[in-house]
């Protein structure tokens, strides 16, 4: 089934120990489209300056991504600079212009009204809710987002995960929002209030699901070569959501083999810079490295 | 097999979010032991002062563990006093008073040098090496470190990594070991160096094995209740090495098996200060633990 995915398109400048790359593809909207589009069809609203490339347009175009939601207006797009040291764990912005960004509002156009997969991205928590009044019973609501709104709209938030049933924020996140240090007391709070699935994402370190029966942990593979973290945490979104809309089937089994796609997806991309590794990745390779993931994590009974 | 372990005996004074426990029974070669008798028997070799209760020597003669190497000298036992914030993954030191620790020098008797598993906890490398040079020809030399021992004796730590065949330290400990961000590559460095299995402990996120064919990632169980994390690297090798030495194989899927006992041990271990939840602890408590960490990585094949 569709995804509709509502969020940012940006340039970004990336800077990490190994190079930088200057006005890159970025924003949650686009990591979030291309990684899922290899799942299921993708409907996009967004909105992207006078300066947004015909070649990318082109590109996502060719990917399953329905475009017709994406709004093109006077001005520039949305720009991020950040940098990483070492450890890549967390980016350091150096410069933010919110350009046309700033005055988004999405509207989701009549023939996507119907989508019965929603996401999200890491959009103003109002705007979030917006979107969810022009949908039409999604049968899944999953979304984002970030300190920023957890510190500066905490109630329009709440009202916002009232209404989404999978949340997807880091583990910072996930305690600073329900104020408190333990991620399982976090969780059940965060539960409470609206979303009967939260995924934690933990960077290098996997990710948690804490569904209805159950708890779910996927590792991270140990990457040799980390080139740009830049959306990840998008694009383990855009693989996990991806494959549910795919299957349709939302039990723990199916979540549970999302939370590995959605791994699978973020390990890829963080190879290159931008998204670039995407564009050639292939069915068999995802294959090849859902196995990979398997054998990480394979052990067997206890023998004494 | 019986296992013969080295380090220290102590005690500690621990203070948490959650209360502080004054002068309780901790040190390297105490939580190692205590873990480890849950699967084979374990010959200690250790210091203590005067002040050592004789109520803790019964305790450990309990459990399968042969004292007749811990020494009794005069003077006070080794004390630690530490810390932790919220987020329990560091300990912040607030006074360490070495004492009778100072001049230890492991004496191994006569019997317990056919051992053919051996633990190296985290003491000086030249008394590690001392240690091997006592022992003959143990068919697993497992062994730690720390920051301080790389830091302050790298060349003395590489000779005694020469002879090891398991190294068991933290993320942090690798990278500053190796020299090296990316703990694919440090893994690789130090496996150069003798020890043919990297053993990589995470705290609240798991463990790595790096081996000769193969990485493993043990998950960490997500846990309500952690009261005090002193000693959960030392339970996880004593519960892996323990493991290892009742099964008396160290292929891949033993090592897997291994790594798993380890992370169920440690995870009983921080839900009470010192080791009290060890002595209570069961082997129908471990099976079942053990259970709960395949339920929490379990996955079906991807299904498209």
């Amino acid at each position: 089934m569709s995804i509709l995915v509502v969020g940012s398109m940006a340039f970004d400048t990336i800077r990490t120990p190994f190079g930088e790359a200057p006005e890159v593809l970025g924003g949650s909207a686009n990591y979030f489209s291309v990684a899922a589009s290899f799942f299921t069809d993708v409907r996009l609203v967004a909105v992207v300056g006078e300066d947004f490339p015909d070649q990318h347009l082109d590109f996502l175009r060719g990917r399953r991504v329905d475009i017709r939601g994406l709004e093109r207006v006077p001005g520039k797009t949305f720009r991020w600079a950040g940098e990483y040291g070492h450890d890549f764990n967390e980016a350091r912005t150096l410069d933010t212009q919110l350009n046309v960004f700033a005055d988004f509002t999405p509207k989701i156009p009549e023939d996507y009204r119907d989508s019965e997969v929603v996401f999200l991205a890491n959009i103003d928590p109002d705007l979030q809710r917006d979107v969810l009044r022009q949908v039409r019973r999604p049968a899944l609501v999953a979304a984002d987002t970030m300190n920023y709104w957890i510190n500066g709209k905490p109630d329009a938030l709440k009202q916002t995960l009232a209404g989404v049933d999978m949340l997807i924020i880091n583990d910072a996140e996930t305690r600073q929002l329900a104020k408190d240090s333990n991620l399982v007391r976090a969780a059940r709070t965060i539960q409470g209030w609206g979303p009967r699935i939260l995924i934690i994402k933990r960077g290098e370190y996997g990710a948690l699901l804490f569904g209805e029966d159950g708890w779910f942990s996927a590792p991270a593979l140990p990457l040799e070569r980390v080139q740009d973290p830049t959306g990840a945490g998008d694009c383990f979104a855009g693989g996990a959501v991806g494959y549910l809309a795919r299957r349709m089937r939302f039990d723990t089994a199916t979540l549970r083999q999302a939370m590995i796609v959605g791994s699978v997806m973020a390990s890829f991309n963080v190879e290159a810079f931008s998204l670039d590794r995407l564009r050639t990745l292939t069915t068999a390779e995802i294959d090849e490295r859902f196995q990979a993931f398997k054998r990480l994590v394979h052990f067997d009974d206890l023998e004494m």
